[in-house]
C-alpha cells in the first residue's frame, strides 16, 4: 500500500482544476494525445485541445464533488456526486496515465436512475 | 506501486467464482455483514447470505468479463463486459474490503447508451 501516490495527485488535480474552470491547469494534468471515450454514446473526442474545450463548452452551472478515488499504478478510477441547478447525477470515470504520469485515456459514464425489478424485492430494501 | 495485491486478488476471486456460480467461493470473499448497494434504483442488499442469494438468483444465462480493475488499499474499482444472451451491458461496481481482507461494501451501476446531444459534434467523432 502507497500514501498519496502520483497517479492519485494527478486525478486529484484533474477534477478539482475542472471544478475551478482553470483550464489552463486542467490542460496540466492531460497527455497531448489524451483520448476521451463515452462508451453510453459511442463518442470519442482526441487531443488535449479538443478535450479542454468539450469540458470549457459543457452547458450548464455543474459542480462536482469527488465520492470516491481508487489510484494503483497507471489507473484510476473516480466516483463523482456532480450537479448541475437541482438536478444530481452519478458520474463515473476510469483513467489510465502515461509515462509522465499525464492523463493519456479517459472513459467515463453517467448512469441513470431506473424502477428495480419486483423479482429480488425479497432480498433488497430501498432507500 | 505494487504486485498483485491481497485486495486485487480478492476482487478477482469475486468475479471469477460468481462467473463460475461457485456460490461457496463468492461467499468466501465477503464479510458476514456485506451491504450491496444500487444507488440508481436506490436498493440495498444487507448481508453475505442475501447477497449471494441475490446474485444466484439473478435472472438469465449472463456472463461477465473484467475489463479494468483498479485496486488500492482496502479499495477497488472494476469496469465490466456483462452479456446475457446477445445484450451486452457495462457494469461498474466500486469495493471495500474490511480488515479480515473481504470485502464488505459494494456499488454497482448499469449505465445505458443514450443519443449525443448535438451540441458536441465539433469535438466529438462516433465510434
Amino acid at each position: 500500500m502507497t500514501g498519496m501516490s502520483e497517479t492519485e495527485d494527478v486525478i486529484t488535480r484533474f477534477w478539482a482544476t475542472a471544478e475551478a474552470r482553470d483550464w489552463a491547469g486542467f490542460a496540466a494534468t492531460l497527455a497531448e494525445d489524451v483520448v476521451y471515450t463515452m462508451p453510453q454514446t459511442r463518442e470519442r473526442v482526441r487531443g488535449r485541445d479538443a478535450y479542454v474545450r468539450f469540458n470549457a463548452e459543457y452547458p450548464g452551472d455543474w459542480h462536482l464533488t469527488v465520492q470516491r478515488l481508487v489510484a494503483a499504478g497507471d489507473e484510476a478510477a473516480t466516483w463523482l456526486d456532480f450537479r448541475v441547478g437541482n438536478e444530481r447525477m452519478v458520474g463515473i470515470t476510469f483513467f489510465r496515465l502515461d509515462a509522465d504520469g499525464l492523463t493519456s485515456e479517459v472513459t467515463d459514464a453517467w448512469p441513470e436512475p431506473y424502477q428495480p425489478p419486483a423479482n429480488r424485492a425479497h432480498l433488497a430494501e430501498r432507500y
